[in-house]
């Protein structure tokens, strides 16, 4: 159950497929080279491998305990979360007027892809510290962000997200946890929420919880929720931690997996908080959360579903079985065996590279010297986010299924360690947004609102990219008919989808929107390794030539299936509303 | 987390999508009525959701335990099994002269359905019972067959398949077990085998071990395998029991699923067996018991991912989130959730025909008068058997899956039931032969070996469907235009598939084998609901208008992805060999 991370294969990605360069070109990163990116994906890669994947595991078998009101980590990993703060990992991305290192996000794309392949159960605590110290910076005061966020920065402190209530998971307007003020500036919290991931532990020494609530006098809906701060131990002016607040867990849940990861029910009893932001847009402040979240479940999805490769390709070198086709004795040299290998690779590739752009557009948001830039990285920051999410989550859990499926019954059996990587890839398409959210967030408010620019934007990049393959042949003597074909029918399939989507009534939409979230990744994962097999080519990369050859696996059996999806946008949802709910149960 | 058996869908699809007719018009079916069938349907739906159903959880939760070389089943698992013995569920597609009440094979594909979805654990029990019993009755000596078989065909005894080793797991060649004749015509076996289902338990007061070994002259390979009887107990002449026989249970595997069921290690010491069919010739014994058990593997998958269904059907009728666009104000009224439902039940309903398409045509096979019809059936029975355990375990996973998702947080939270539906759906690809190994099955022995020569009638079978839907629109008026353009194109794409495995090289045809099992299932799936759609409309049942709108559903968004499979066929495995395995882990 070792791990070993596929370090070249991400600083190829960053350098051919989502030009790292054009962010390492701002100011802001005038001093990052690929020398220290290199140095930080391999310290990365050392530390997931030698530090978090020996408790993975363990931690799976253990899970976090719940005993008199306190949450315990599972073995190990407390000194785990120490090593991994005094080793400066949590700051890597966070900027450097707040005590980070200021390296791009995409280059934190790599390496926590890295920790949560090794042990996604521990890298969900460091996420959520991160999306919360994101959220703090952009909304809390001056006061509140001086008094905690250096130390969320480091993760001396972790941070939680307390978002949903039982009655209230997809629809956050429907929440009814009430803040009161108590008169000096601090409020009293009061509900329940659950499903609040590391919401308690002690591998940390404060955990500062992001908590939606009610003000007395909200509107009702999502109109009506605001933002606090309710850390688990008070911190006095000079820093120092004073008596423990009034909210604690509950309960811890009992899951499919990520057992080492605690998901408490957090029961707040006027819990003293501190109002982020504006009252009653709380939610505005949350998606700042919620959207570097959301990102980074996709590459957890991809991590997990590496993972899970990783195992599948070792047992299949290891395992000897039948007389194989591929000149191996043992079971890699079975032509079908490959194409399991050769699929997951594929398709982790391509969500990889989604989420890396994604990082890539949102670093040029915030650092691109040029406004227009910067508009434009954050319109297709935005729009990529879903399809990160939910193509991330989507093809690590199919990758994590085809793991068990390599390992033969040796995959049902739990010491395999496959089935784990199964059972805590389940979870990416839910948490942060269902990927039935995350559809409806594409088509909604990213295609739909803007009428269609941003992805008309998007579609003019795979025109380039399509304008490559030319060029490289041109240059390099490459063959590269397979991409060009599946790249100019992926542009026809993504166009036509896109302009059905625009022009259709809005059930229709909704009812299209998974379908066409998957069509839009299938092609955009193949055109960012099409672009990445022809940057590579361009420059001579040794890894390019591999590049190419992976990439005409994707272009021959992942992209052509965008087309399956046409057929069914063209009807809406009519099909859906023919067949009458009475008999979805019987004929 | 009840289940509600979807009676009048089978009963439809046996009547409408698959001739159940034609096998009810044989002399050996010449009592058997639709109404006896309803009856049976009925009475099997009752028994699985009272009896079996709600001890599924709690068999999850507790499992089998061993101790002191004795397996225990899960708490109530032996009082149902004595229930389901005494109410003569075993024997329904047992030949009359043995004993059994001889209906055909495809209602005991409904019922059985029924208890699997119940309790997919429990279910395993009966399913390996009855293809042993199969492979005694074809293979075993009179002898033997007077004093085993009774108790087999009612289920007093249960059976157990005995043939995986460490080493030796698709590749049976490699077996090591070993038999030396005692010289009383008996002989001593002696080695492990690992993953025996239901192995050892207290439920039947014996069990009956097939087992694969070697004889002391055998050669080498799969070509000196024996296929041997040992009971748990031995049997006296007059049917008693006498002492219990040298083998035992040493291990339970911890696995990812089916925790009710115990998979056991089974250690022989000099155990006493008895010889079924001539020496050397087990594996064609063996392929006996595991053709029926392969069936019935993808009814297994149909089965589970039905309960998945229905579970995600109730709770999408109760939760309340968000504002729906179909006037539902719960979660069933917003449409991607519409979408998921009918994407879990129209892969199912395609899965579910195939496999009763191909229990009748088992049912021909053996009770048709006409000797060209038996041969015929017989073909189409060993081509669509590697399909009905391939596509049936593949739509019931995806069928889970989606099933978990439908539930949000809460699928991913064990007490809600989804996910154990998840867990245990995930071996269904795996064993009878991994789905891999299906696929393998299906390009060698049933598509190449006669040269094309079933799968050319299958497709002549599909023309047959084509012409039924001009007929249908002209007899009733219908407007059936989806499923002629889909079936049209189905036709196209499974001819042009079966003539490039046809002409592929071996390595080609091998690496091709999973795409091109998946496409011929997908169309041959959609065909028979197109016929079910036909058939029903021409004959006015009033499921026909729902099957029909299932159907364009299917049309729409499931056979149409089979097209996207034809790129990869083309070009074999080449992709796949180019690929150099050393840049797998890394480029």
């Amino acid at each position: 159950m070792t791990y070993t991370a596929p370090v070249n294969t991400m600083h190829y990605l960053l350098r051919h497929a989502v030009d790292i360069d054009s962010v390492l070109a701002t100011p802001a990163h005038s001093d990052t080279g690929h020398e220290l990116i290199s140095d930080i994906l391999n310290g990365a890669a050392d530390f997931a491998q030698d530090v978090l994947a020996p408790l993975n595991w363990s931690g799976d078998q253990n899970g976090a305990t719940l005993k008199d009101g306190d949450v315990t980590a599972a073995p190990g990993f407390k000194e785990a979360y120490k090593s991994y703060v005094e080793s400066g990992w949590q700051g890597i991305a966070a900027p450097t007027d707040i005590g980070g290192m200021g390296l791009p996000q995409a280059v934190a794309c790599a390496t926590n892809e890295m920790f949560y392949a090794a042990n996604m159960a521990f890298g969900l605590c460091p996420m959520l510290t991160a999306s919360a110290t994101k959220a703090l910076h952009a909304h809390a005061s001056p006061d509140l962000q001086a008094l905690y966020m250096d130390k969320m920065v480091t993760g001396e402190w972790s941070g939680a997200m307390d978002l949903t209530e039982p009655q209230s998971g997809s629809d956050l307007g429907t929440l009814r946890t009430k803040a009161v003020p108590n008169g000096d500036g601090s409020y009293a919290i009061t509900g329940q929420k659950i499903y609040i991931t590391w919401g308690d532990h002690e591998c940390a020494d404060n955990i500062i919880h992001l908590v939606l609530a009610r003000l007395p006098d909200a509107p009702a809906g999502s109109k009506g929720i605001s933002l606090f701060l309710a850390p688990k131990y008070f911190v006095n002016e000079d820093g120092s931690l004073g008596g423990r607040n009034a909210f604690h867990p509950i309960g811890l849940e009992h899951k499919l997996g990520v057992h080492a990861s605690p998901t408490c029910t957090m029961e707040f009893d006027s819990a003293t908080a501190w109002l982020i932001g504006e009252p009653n847009r709380g939610l505005a402040c949350m998606f700042t959360m919620m959207n570097e979240a959301r990102l980074f479940v996709g590459v957890q999805g991809v991590a997990i579903g590496d993972r899970g490769y990783h195992a599948a390709l070792a047992y299949a070198r290891d395992r000897v079985q039948g007389r194989t086709a591929m000149e191996q004795n043992t079971i890699i040299g079975h032509p079908d065996v490959r194409r399991m290998l050769m699929d997951m690779k594929a398709k982790l590739m391509g969500a990889r590279a989604i989420c890396m752009a994604t990082a890539v557009a949102g670093d040029l948001a915030l650092y691109s010297e040029d406004e227009e830039t910067r508009k434009a990285a954050h319109a297709r920051e935005a729009l990529l986010t879903p399809l990160a999410k939910a193509y991330g989550s989507d093809m690590g859990m199919d990758a994590t299924s085809t793991g068990v499926q390599v390992h033969g019954g040796m995959g049902f059996v739990e010491e395999t360690g496959a089935a784990q990587h199964y059972r805590d890839s389940r979870i990416t398409a839910i948490y942060e947004g269902t990927n039935g959210i995350q559809a409806i967030d594409l088509v909604g408010r990213k295609l739909r609102r803007d009428g269609g620019a941003a992805m008309r934007a998007q579609i003019e990049d795979l025109k380039i990219i399509h304008a490559m393959i030319a060029e490289t042949e041109a240059k390099t003597g490459a063959r590269l008919g397979g991409s060009e074909k599946a790249l100019r029918e992926g542009i026809e399939t993504i166009t036509a989808a896109t302009e059905l989507m625009l022009a259709a009534e809005e059930t229709d939409a909704l009812a299209g929107a998974t379908g066409y979230l998957r069509l839009c990744s299938d092609i955009i994962a193949g055109a960012l390794l099409i672009k990445a097999s022809c940057n590579g080519l361009l420059a001579g990369d040794t890894g390019a030539k591999n590049m190419q050859k992976l990439t005409w696996f994707h272009t021959l059996n992942i992209m052509p299936q965008s087309k399956s999806y046409l057929d069914a946008l063209e009807r809406g949802a009519q099909p859906l509303q023919d067949f009458p709910e009475s008999a979805l149960a019987d004929l």
